[in-house]
């Protein structure tokens, strides 16, 4: 198939890759000329703007990295709208606030552009190895139409609804686990401070009402987890500062409809200080060095 | 076995039933005369006091309600310690403060005798059907004493440590499971406020990374989980008196330590807002209501 | 002076009616018809657009709802910076994100334009009573030209530093007055149900360290100042929806350089709930019934 | 008058020393030799027990650490209870729980016993000055009694109402003046960030709505205020752990009720963090640096 495919950064380079492999032929932009040089040697074509890919494709797919960026890439004059014929199937995989997706949506309909939204989870490591999951806001047509080509680059497709939807799944699942990483890491820390063996706490509570992902999966502890972050000096896994643009996302969207969202604010104030000392860069559940004295 | 069972309220009375059913001799003790009555009934020796019930007893076992009971019928003229021989294996069931628990044993282990704290989970309905689970604390030997006595309470007796990581273990993972139950409430309040079927972000949080008990396995939302007390108004499960008093336990452990609690402390406040307003009989759970529209 | 004034609101056109009264002139610009109208009546023009309205005034000002707003009436095809003269002064009175007015100065100072901001406190009274606060963000020079048309509509014309300066001042006040408020409501309500009176308590408070405006100005508790919301039944002060706004406003500038605000978080999320409950146009001091037991 | 003076601590030493100067006998009574030798040289008798202490005196004051002291020697076998005629006025200023307090006057009023709890403010400093605030619970009449006599140590007697009230305003007080300035080193630290000058910065905040004494007079940014322990890196004031003490009273009187301090929990927190990493003797207004990258 002729695919537009615009947004080739950290995540976007990898999937694009693995659509090359699969044998679809792809019009290429992004502002990094050295990834479109390395994308161009392995088959793909390179676009002078975001109109010049979308023309003449057969699907458009976008990777950016916050909404400024999808507002621009799809909006401007010389954006996909600009190109993209009507009946053309779209689909944004950016994060981004479900209100910016709904409203670019919404123009792309009006121009007869059914367009989903279907943000990713899977890190950088499910991009290249093709596991990512994608979570769709769309039309049950769309979705049908878009599933074969999202399952070439990852492993769980999952339909979510209507567009926006895709955003409002992954913002409030990203919000339990921003919440969850800090609630372990208060667990651990107390149950050191008081005394008990942290393996055997790990244990008892990954047994019981306790358990969830952040700690039977992902323990912030030091040792608990041998493939956890933790367990390498919190590098390689997922940034605290991606964490904090997610929450950052979750708490506007609250504040826009006005829900109370008490733990994620504070969660997202605690990651907010950490990055402030410095330590963005860290996998999130590094949070755990909050709780600890220094060591 | 001869053993001393003192405290027969909502949990205590049916565990003592699930020992004279096994085929222990018990020596009983409660000021509510009338589970004595009934316990006598059922082949129970009724005593004047915790000394009288401790003295002949070849095991004293206490589940009572909060840290003073513990001292006063531990340490009281009239206690246990003033009627048990040495040597004798005692356990208290009590959820309490763990420096209470590690005091009242240092006492008994000034008389030679080897105390443990075995704080439960599973609830009145646990304690019935005998799969209480048990979080030990205490030495080696004396775990390897009381197993076969808690088994015939309980389906998981877990060895924690030393005396007192029993109750370490328990409020280390109430604490965690009270901020979970509110991080799940917030993401699916959030998600409905959005407009996200909440069934379907239950089902995606529940195969993703926000994934935890409180969401599979007792999920706030009404209709989510057909088990989970939200599906029937939000009765029979554990109170949110009864998170409340763990979560008290927690911040007031922490404090002596001085370990922050962030999350943990912020919950607590948000269960204590939903017990001033008269539903602290609710299940837990029910906390998702402080983040819904009045219906 | 012939002065263009865009934007007449519940702040705007009181302002704006000050401005006539002291003898300028006045080029007008909104989108409601009846108050153009109504200030036409007291010697205004009616202008076609904020462009029509800048060209050939000798001082431009706006006083408008968001910073959206401010961009396009500023920024746009018809917007002021497409009629005014360069070397005219100019000043935004909106409260807005500090980062919004600064591009937008930096967009006029690229004319020719110096531009100010200038929100205010004082609410829709001291509109009228031309004795609000103006917080200027000006250089010297332009601080100097503004101040004797601002103190036709104020008392306090307070020069905070660079352009920008004005909404951060402002910003940072009402995150702090945010802040005292559900102190205040805490320290009340937590006196009151431990049984102290609450009008003792209030005077100890307020000659001691716990003193603040929010306690000796505007206490929340009914009956403590005669003059205070609280002891009208929460109406005719400071809505809490606009005490909202502006928390809104300093957490989301506090996110983009990373300053982590964890009080001002947690009041945020704590208004919210009152506005999710209906209660977002009583005075922001009514956030002491989110502590009382329901009356 | 002759009078017992019993804990002789920090505080108790120079208000005893101030009752010395001011003409009466006492009967003293602390653990510590040394300063019993060195009020003994200015006077005083030293008594062997509070009970030896409380006979034959007139009137009994109590100055301890915290409320399992005040417990001990007043209702121990060797306590003042055990040595105070009937009709002595009583009086500890000790700063405990408000329970505890009640609980002690209860059992003093069954021996006949009025007693009054009087817990006071203005530290070390008020203390040798002779100017602290007292903040009495009494009825009229033994408030009556002990005032002249409190104001040889103090400058504010302040009635607050039955015992146990001078407890409440003390916990309610600073409860507040815990969050009042965690919120006035969020906002200076805010204002910092975003790039206002600190000293404009507060001087518009100590004329406007965000102003309190954490700000005007006690302002935790360097150099704003001369006087205060920010300008003197956070030393001779109000120690953090002395801040975390009295918040642990706020929250855990406001559990005993089902009151909600939901700031009040997380300033706590805050504090304690600060105290873990090592600074908890520094002036509780250090917090500041909580806020501020590392320098």
């Amino acid at each position: 198939m002729n695919i537009a495919f615009i947004g080739l950064g950290n995540m976007g380079a990898p999937m694009a890759r693995n659509l090359l492999k699969a044998g679809h032929s792809l019009n290429l932009f992004d502002l990094n000329q050295t990834v479109l040089a390395e994308l161009a040697a392995l088959g793909g074509t390179v676009s002078a703007s975001p109109r010049d890919a979308a023309q003449g494709s057969a699907l458009v797919i976008t990777m950016l990295p916050a909404a400024a960026h999808v507002r621009s890439v799809w909006l401007g004059d010389d954006g996909v709208l600009a190109g993209i014929a009507a009946g053309t199937p779209a689909v944004d995989c950016s994060t981004i606030d479900p209100q910016t997706a709904r409203d670019v949506a919404a123009a792309a309909a009006r121009q007869g552009v059914a367009m989903a939204d279907a943000p990713v989870s899977g890190g950088t490591g499910g991009a290249a190895a093709g596991t990512l999951t994608f979570m769709v806001g769309a039309s049950a047509e769309l979705f049908a139409t878009l599933q074969p080509v999202l399952a070439q680059m990852g492993r769980n497709i999952v339909h979510c609804g209507e567009v926006g939807t895709g955003q409002i799944a992954k913002i409030c699942n990203n919000l339990l686990l921003g919440i969850s990483m800090v609630g372990v890491s208060e667990a651990m820390a107390l149950g050191d401070a008081l005394g008990i063996d942290t393996q055997v706490l790990a244990g008892i509570i990954n047994s019981s009402t306790g358990r969830c992902w952040s700690s039977d999966t992902y323990n912030p502890w030091p040792g608990v987890i041998e493939t956890a972050p933790s367990s390498r000096g919190y590098t390689g896994g997922f940034g605290a500062d991606l964490m904090l643009k997610d929450l950052g996302l979750a708490t506007e969207a609250a504040r826009q409809v006005h829900q109370p969202v008490v733990l994620g604010a504070v969660a997202q104030q605690l990651y907010q200080a950490m990055s402030q000392r410095g330590e963005g860069g860290k996998d999130f559940s590094a949070i755990v060095n909050s709780y600890r004295k220094p060591q």
